[in-house]
C-alpha cells in the first residue's frame, strides 16, 4: 500500500483506467411511472400510426377524380351516401359520383382517396356541389405516415421524458424495459458518530454523511442503499463492507480515512479483493485523505469524514461514475461566472476548492463570497454554500474582485 | 360563454387574476426520502452543534495559562494525567500544570481551555514539554459554535437537497415536515382515443396525452392523478370532471375542445362552478382552442387533443401554476441561441410556436431545424423536437439563418 498523494488529474486517470461501466441489466417499468428512466432497448413500432388513413379536415370523403375540372361555375355534383364519425369504422363505400360526410380524425371510407373541405362545398339534402378540384390524398393523413409498423421509434439509452413516454403510449404500450438503477451502498464510520433518530451519547455527534451522500446519490441517478453508521471496530466494518459489495454496484464510505490509530477503513478496503486501492490520497483541499479502490469491477470510495469535504469529492469524482453506471450522459456541473467577494487562498501545492455563496452587491454584480467554514467540521458550511471556486495548484490565491468560475451544487434559479 | 380569442398575454393575465396559490398543507416525510421536497416549516435547532467543545487537532488539552511564556528554550512542562478518545465522554479533569492527550474531534475535558498541537510538544513518559504558548480556545471548536440551540437553520420553502438533508441529519432528525405535493388530475377525452394496453378497435388510435401530460406534471413537481380516457358522452365526462375536482388541486383535460358537435368539454367545465371559463381560445398556433377555467380556486385546463399542441400549452401556461402550487420557484424554460435552419412562417395574427430540432451544421454552427409535423396529429413531432421557436404576432416569418431563441423541452446536454 503506497501513500504518495496523486494530483487531481492522476486520480481521475487512475479511476478511468479501472472503471468499466457495463450494463447493469434491465427491468420492466410501468410506463406511467417511467419518467426519467433510461430506455434499455430500441423500441420498434408494432403498429402503423395512424393505423388507418384519417381525414385532417371536416368535409366530404370523395374520389378525387370526381372533382377534376370543378370550379365556381361548374361544380362537380355528387351524391352524399353516408357519414363517418370519429372513432368509428366506416360502414359505407364511396363509389364513383358519391361522397361521404366526414369529420377531422375519422377514417377515410373504402373507395374514397381525398377529402374536400366543407368550405368548398354546398349541400342540398343528399346533393353535394363541390366548387374546387382536389388531388388524390388531399386532406388525408395516410395510414403509417407518422410511424410505419417495424420502424425504430426510440433508441436504447434515451431518457424517458414526457415526449418519449407519449410516443410509447401511442404504440399502445403500458410497460417498458428500462435499465436497472445502480445501487450505491452508503455507510459512515467513525467512533464519534451516532445515527440520527437515536439518543445522542455524551462525546458523540450525529452522522451527516450517510444522509447527505445518499441524497446526492439519488440526485445523480443512483439508488442509495443506506447502511447508516457502522460500529467502530474492524470486524463490524469488514462485515459491512462485504455486505455492501454484494448488495450494491458501488460503495461509498466516509470517515475513518485519516491517520488516527482507528482509521482503518483503507486497510480493510484494500483486503477485500483485487485490484484494491488505486488512489491513496489526493493533493486537493479539502478531501486529501480520500482513497478509491476497485474490488473486481466495483468502485469503493472512502471519503473523508468532514461533511463538506465528503460531498465535494463525491460531486467531483463519484457522481460521474454513478451517471455512467446508470447509462446516463455524464453531466458537467453547472457553472456561473462571478466576482470573488474577497481574497481566497490556496493550500500550498494542492488544488484548492473554496466554498462560496452567491449574492449580488449593491451594483447588482454577482459575487462569489467565501463561506467561512470556521473550525473544520462546521456543518453549516454545507447549507450556506451554493458551490465552489477551484484554485489551481500553481496559484497562491484568487484576488478580491477577480472573475471566478463557480461550480454550482444546486439549482440557484431562485437566487440569481 | 364568450368566444373571443385572447392574445397570449391576455390569457396569462386572465390566469394571474384568478390564481391564488394557497398552501396545500403539509405532511411528514422520512428524511432519507425527502430529496427534492419543499420544507414546510422553519427548522430551529434543538441542539448545540457541536454539542460539546471539540479539539480540532491531535495534541494535548491544557490550560492555556500554563503555556504562557513558553518557547523553544524554556518549554512549559506539564504532567500528562490521561487521554480522551474520540466519541467518549472525558473522565479526567485538567488541573493547573496538567495535560490530557486528545485526538481531533474528541471532547475537551473539564478544566482545559485549549489544545496544543502534538508537533509543538515533546513527551517523556508522563512528562510533557510544550514549546509554544497558546491562547485560550486555540484549536478548540466551541460547543454551539456551528449551530446554537434555538437557532433557525433552514427556512420554510427551501428545497431539500443533499446539503439541507445533511443539516437536518446533524440535528438528529429522521423525519421532516414538507409541503404536500399538488395533485393534478389528468384526463383525455375524444371519441377516437383508446387507452394504451387495451385492444385497439377499428377507427381508433391510442391516447397519448394522458401519458405525456402526466409525465410533464411529475417533471413540474406535481403528482399526476391518472384518469385515462373518459368515455365520449356528456354524463361520463361530467362525472369524471366532478371526481377530478374533488380529488385534485388542478385538472387538465385534453381533446374535445374544437368546434365539432361532440366537443362539449368547455360547456361542461363552465357548468361546474364559478367563476368558470376565463380563457376561451388563445390566438396562438398551435393550441388555439385551449380553454382555461377556475372552479373555486382550482384551475381547469382544457388542452387541444393534438399531442404536441397539448404539451406545448402545458409548458407555457399550466406548468408555472403547478410550480407555484408546489411552493417552488417558477423556473423559466431553459433557452439556447441557434440559427434558423430554414424559413419558418407564422400563422396570421397568432403567436406561432415552431417545433425545432437542434443540430450542428458542417461549420459547427448550432441550427434550429423545424420539425416537419406533416399532417396535424403526427406524434413523432413530439419525440423529434428539442424545443420551439416563438414568432411574434406582428412578424410573418423568421428567415433562414436568422438567430433565434430556442425554448428547450428537455435537457439537451447530451446533444449540443
Amino acid at each position: 500500500m503506497f501513500r504518495k498523494l496523486m494530483t487531481f488529474e492522476e486520480a481521475q486517470r487512475a479511476i478511468a483506467s479501472q472503471f468499466k461501466p457495463s450494463a447493469l441489466g434491465e427491468e420492466e417499468a410501468v410506463l406511467l411511472e417511467a419518467y426519467n428512466r433510461v430506455l434499455a432497448e430500441d423500441v420498434v413500432s408494432t403498429l402503423d400510426i395512424p393505423p388507418f388513413s384519417r381525414s385532417t379536415m371536416d368535409g366530404y370523403a370523395v374520389k378525387a377524380e370526381d372533382t377534376f375540372g370543378a370550379d365556381e361555375n361548374q361544380p362537380a355534383t355528387l351524391k352524399v351516401c353516408g357519414v363517418v364519425n370519429i372513432g368509428e369504422q366506416p360502414h359505407v363505400n364511396v363509389a364513383k359520383g358519391e361522397a361521404v360526410e366526414i369529420v377531422t380524425g375519422a377514417p377515410i371510407p373504402e373507395g374514397a382517396n381525398a377529402v374536400v373541405m366543407v368550405e368548398d362545398t354546398e349541400r342540398e339534402d343528399s346533393e353535394l356541389h363541390v366548387f374546387t378540384p382536389i388531388t388524390p390524398n388531399e386532406n388525408v393523413m395516410k395510414c403509417g405516415s407518422d410511424i410505419k409498423k417495424g420502424e425504430a421509434v426510440l433508441k436504447k439509452g434515451q431518457i424517458l421524458g414526457s415526449s418519449e413516454i407519449g410516443v410509447l403510449a401511442a404504440l399502445g404500450l403500458t410497460k417498458v424495459q428500462v435499465s436497472r438503477i445502480p445501487m450505491i451502498a452508503v455507510l459512515s464510520t467513525g467512533g464519534e458518530v451516532t445515527e440520527p433518530g437515536k439518543p445522542l451519547p455524551p462525546g458523540k455527534i450525529y452522522d451527516i454523511n450517510a444522509y447527505s451522500i445518499s441524497t446526492a446519490v439519488t440526485e445523480s441517478g443512483g439508488k442509495p442503499v443506506y447502511f447508516g453508521v457502522v460500529p467502530d471496530d474492524k470486524e463490524a466494518l469488514s462485515k459491512a463492507l462485504h455486505l455492501a459489495l454484494v448488495s450494491a454496484d458501488m460503495v461509498i464510505t466516509s470517515g475513518g480515512v485519516s491517520v488516527g490509530p482507528r482509521d482503518y477503513t483503507p486497510q480493510i478496503v484494500d483486503s477485500l479483493g483485487k485490484p484494491g486501492i488505486v488512489v491513496y490520497g489526493i493533493a486537493v483541499k479539502p478531501g486529501k485523505p480520500t482513497t478509491i479502490a476497485f474490488i473486481g469491477e466495483k468502485p469503493v470510495f472512502s471519503l473523508p469524514g468532514h461533511p463538506t469535504s465528503a460531498l465535494l469529492i463525491f460531486y467531483l469524482l463519484a457522481r460521474p461514475l454513478i451517471q455512467q453506471l446508470a447509462g446516463r450522459p455524464v453531466g458537467a456541473m453547472k457553472t456561473i461566472r462571478a466576482a470573488a467577494g474577497s481574497r481566497m487562498f490556496s493550500a500550498k501545492g494542492r488544488r484548492t476548492f473554496v466554498m462560496v455563496r452567491l449574492m449580488f452587491d449593491k451594483n447588482c454584480r454577482l459575487i462569489a463570497d467565501p463561506v467561512e467554514s470556521g473550525a473544520s467540521g462546521a456543518i453549516t458550511t454545507l447549507a450556506k454554500a451554493d458551490g465552489f471556486v477551484e484554485i489551481p495548484e500553481n496559484e497562491q490565491f484568487v484576488d478580491s474582485d477577480q472573475e471566478v468560475l463557480v461550480f454550482l451544487f444546486r439549482n440557484v434559479a431562485g437566487k440569481v
